[in-house]
């Protein structure tokens, strides 16, 4: 009879290549790898030798860059999902998409079990874990780092467990940041950035562009035009979603755009200090804002805040295949139909300067807003639209008078 | 029998002026005239007499600088109170204060009524009105830009209805922005501003600092301090509220800070198009975000952003006088007690970047956030936490497994 | 060239009835009558000949009654929208469905105008125009109540006018409730009800059924079922939603159910005293709460009621014809696939008892809920879960007794 | 050197009896038993005698109701906080006093740690829990149901281990529903609930009342008056809010009022089923809210309506000692300086039905509410208020049609 099998979400480095002869050893599992790429930018080449080298009977390469903007970014970015007010969910965003494509391997290869390298202390480990719940129950989840069976407390320990089942591999030297990066974005933790009181090392930190000091002293315009709330082209070029992050990507790093430093609450209850880079991302968000000022109403916008505060908890807390993401997204889509129209922008060091919208469904109307009176207004209104804005103070007052008056008697 | 009184509130411009000969000849007052500071910066000197000679039989000049500062900005601040993302509130929020002090004259006075000149486009005309209603609904409201009996439809028929009264005043002409300024920020409108598509002229435009392009090439650093919410110093200096914005004003104007570009939805129902500068006030609330970061839970923080937004759109409308913002200021308050601690910043060209925050009751744990095991934090916990806390989404998850499997039956 | 024409708003009633003569003396309009029948129970009979000979030129009958309880009445049952704890919103769902057809008539007939018989202190007006505005905003709006040319401040100077005009008709005495009726409610106004202080004479007002009092000894069993949100049989047997509605409000009639007094806050500023009949309406949405219990989870319970609130409060304000109101109702249709299932209840004197709910996608497991430990539930994992949720409290408490214990050194 | 000491809720019951034996052989302390009292009206004489023969070094009575009343129950009240639309929240209410007064009495004994007797699948062991950890986070917290030590896993077990102590006691048979009794409600789980499908059996289960079925033929009128929030009288006799609340209780469940049948969500993740009897407080919330109807502006209710429900999450997830159920408070609190005046019922067969409500800051006003026209409103004002109101539907329409016109050329 067959061994059976586990998906394990692989890298190539250190932690997920010990897996390996751990599952194998521990659990007699015939190992399946998976590597699911979301635009890391990484060197792919010489995975697949490197997993079966370390035990591995297969490796799955699955690019999902293009599910991932799609159908996990952009609902985030028409809902203007942002967490404690400065996290753009580059991390959260891509669990869900990862944990999906898991799941589908797992069910082609008829595996029983999931296995990932996220840690005990994190919230990746939940965003994968309720990814997997919600679409395979049945399967069993396996989290080395969690696990009592996992010996390892450190890489030396890894090293010594992989060359002890005879793995010799190359493995970088850990002395830096723990990152995570993908087409949206990287986050960095650790060394310095772990006391708040630290300024963080930029020019050592920084991957995906300068800081605005390093940025060029020229600024640079950009015009980009959305329909329904989708982004179609930069400077009037047509491409689909990931070549626009790739793009502005490119364009917000070497102007220092979207560097982040926050304290943020984790789901597992305590702060935790990062740095993220959404260079794109922080120029996509801002200009699908500026947008939706030309085109939704009032009482859409304050209601739809709302919602993206809420999709971005939801989101955060790694709840993305659940009814309530669902609901929030069908709200946020029937608001993106007249999303549509051209931002153009100035980005110099850091900023991005709005420099012009407009929109066939702006709602904006020169004559209404005009301080000389048009057609459409008629200053007698506003007298009667204060009377009756104002009544309920006004009777609260009147009442409050009284009542002082018969006091004073 | 003496005429009833009139209180008007005064700013020694054109519009203004002609109001005085306009409300003796209309309504037969007697005009009192009081002119609110609010750190507007402008010229004082000569105000009375330029109102005693257009007809006043008095003017009031009242500084409330520090009760705006106190009493009106620091709610606001430690709300994080801020309309449709971006909109720091400075008018909305200075409205209710002249209106109280209007009240307070007029009482002093014994007027019947309250005059003043804003258009009935805006929302001005709501919050001063709203505020004397709440505070004396018994007086009188007269606004000439509404009122049938006002005839000057043009900046020309007011200087002719001066003269034509013996007020023979020398007026700046008007081919500026629409504008409004106080400590906390200035407003523009009007012109080029006028038209979204337009890029704003900033070099014309912008009176309190100067663009990121033309801000300084070296960063400045910056330290401030808070106790319990508010701020106590600046690079170790101790001042008042009032002070700490005019001094952050200063640094924050240098450095091309806070200038935002935005279409805002009116209370009257129209979008209009401004530019905003609160080069300090921005300075001051990121600062105070950035300690609560350190010191808010995260279920307080999420209520409070709920909060802050409400409050926005409460002040916005003019409601300051009512139950509602007292509810949200008490909860506010309730939240600031231990918002203590110390923020660092470097200010360049545009950008404020933070460089370390530190407090003593900062609920950031350097041994829990470490992705190293600590004392306080059992990886196993985090099993069982995710176990129960994703146990809804397997709940249901299995439930359509079974009832699929029935239905394929 | 032939006259202008205006569509009106008739019920048969005195005030509509003087209208048109009126219509045609002040403006000179081809007067088009348009009864749109909700399900308000009324004879209709004789009501084209009556019109006719007030002077219109047309009549239509038009029965929205199913348009109303499919498009209007569902969506708000299904987001559970009351507004201030008690209104089931009866008038304010059936203003934006009249509005709707009155244009549809008038673009038929190519009138210029609609005209209402709503008064200028009631939410009504606001409901019509709001929904004209939306739907053709090109249209003139004409509300006598509101008009300066409308000078009848009685019944006995309608009946007057109608004479002067050559109408001869009976018409009902005034002496009792202000009321307005359709399938789904029947609300009353005035005479004694216009104290908050006075109990409301119940025998004299109800129209829809009896008070609890008076209701039968007997209970009666009633079984209802849905499917993805819409009621779809009662007692076994199968009906479209108006006749259920029908049904139900011959039980809830009949057993005293869904008899509501309110002083509720009007949207033109001041506070009102009514009271409701809901009788089949209060059952249904008791029914699809209940069922909802079973089906949704946790957060997504929490947020719509959230939205459901919302959806009230834009409801009762007339934006029915709104983004923000679409938006919320794909919220709340995405959270309805799963409802699905049947209810039972016990209906006595006013009460709706809750006699067994069933769902084929309930997400309750008797194993779970049970006190025995079961498979599917490891009581190590709640360790696990209380040290991590309860994590943030507990490092808040050890700072503040580590910053204590130092000051008291 | 003396044992270290324990502190045991304690309530005389099998389960938290055996648990003295076992604290001592199992972890060597010395046990301090504390029964705290909420009004759960239990025979508590004889509780000394038989704490000490078990083993017991101490039995501590506390009499809490009045604690519980006034500064858990009634910020509660004020804020209409009401979980899931029915449950009343008695259960969670209690919790965390008695958590303080156990946290009270460890530091008096100077106990190093606290046992409660909640099970692992419920929502006690939180509320317990995050009450200590927030008040003490040094104690520890032993919780034997969930004690890999704690062997015993039956009732007949339990009684097994009492006497190989020698502990020889009569113990009730359990073969009842699983209840949780104060002086507010008491709550029934288990039996025939456990099946949603299933009809409580309220004969049998109903304790605090009885069933509206049962309840007198004829009515009952009660009168209550409220302070600043606060009940003060029950038909003109001024009692304590505990009295009250005793009062109340008697009449409701005369009256068969506050019987409520749920599927509630448990904050560890599953669903459960539960009847809860609330007859007092049902009534006193009702008269809370009726009263807060005439007092409150509608800004004010909405708000206090999103932060009752939130304040609902928080209590039943355990969260009391928190900042933010203190902001709440604070913001609740807030709203109540006005919420003064008389409230008017008739109680019948499970209704309470509204018989009249008067407040010296009424904000209804007769004159306003009136179809007449009175002094403080013009109907022209309803003119402008509707023009501006609708404002942005009406652009938004104007534009799409202007579209759409630009479309068909």
């Amino acid at each position: 009879m067959s061994k059976e099998k586990v998906v394990l979400a692989y890298s190539g480095g250190l932690d997920t290549t010990a897996i390996i002869p751990w599952l194998k050893e521990t659990y007699n599992y015939d190992v399946i790898c998976c590597c699911v790429d979301c635009g890391q930018g990484e060197e792919l080449d010489g995975l697949e030798e490197r997993a079966l080298y370390s035990g591995a009977s297969k490796l799955y390469i699955e690019d999902i860059t293009d599910d991932f903007c799609e159908n996990y970014i952009m609902p985030c970015v028409q809902a203007d999902a942002v967490y404690e007010n400065k996290y753009l969910l580059g991390t959260s965003m891509a669990r869900p998409g990862i944990a999906a494509k898991l799941v589908e391997i797992a069910r082609k290869e008829n595996a029983v079990a999931i296995c990932h390298g996220a840690t005990g202390k994190g919230n990746d480990q939940i965003r994968f874990e309720l990814g997997i719940k919600a679409l395979a129950p049945d399967l069993k989840i396996i989290a080395p780092w969690r696990d009592d069976k996992w010996q390892m407390d450190s890489r030396d320990a890894e090293i010594e467990y992989c060359k002890a089942h005879d793995i010799h591999l190359p493995f970088s030297v850990d002395n830096s940041y723990s990152r995570d990066r993908n087409l949206w974005h990287i986050s960095h933790e650790g060394l310095e950035l772990e006391d708040p009181a630290c300024e963080p090392n930029y020019d050592h930190l920084l991957v995906l562009g300068v800081s605005p000091e390093k940025a060029p002293d020229e600024p640079e315009y950009l015009t980009m035009t959305f329909e329904a709330g989708v982004p179609k082209t930069i400077n009037g070029e047509e491409m689909k979603v990931a070549d626009i992050i790739r793009k502005l990507n490119e364009l917000g790093g070497k102007h220092g755009i979207g560097i982040v430093d926050i304290v943020e609450n984790r789901v597992v209850g305590m702060k935790s200090r990062g740095v993220y880079e959404t260079p794109g991302g922080t120029i996509l968000m801002e200009a699908h804002r500026q947008l939706e000022e030309l085109v939704l109403d009032r009482d859409t916008m304050a209601v739809k805040k709302d919602m993206g505060n809420k999709l971005a908890q939801v989101v955060y807390e790694g709840k993305w295949f659940t009814p309530l993401r669902e609901a929030i997204q069908a709200f946020v889509e029937s608001t993106q139909k007249y999303v549509t129209g051209e931002v153009k922008f100035k980005l110099y060091k850091g900023n991005i300067i709005k420099a012009g919208t407009t929109s066939p469904y702006s709602l904006y109307s020169e004559t209404l807003a005009s301080f000389t009176t048009g057609d459409q207004y008629d200053h007698h209104d506003a007298e009667g639209f204060i009377t009756l804005f104002g009544l309920p103070l006004k009777v609260r007052a009147m009442r409050m008078q009284e009542l002082e008056k018969n006091h004073n008697k």
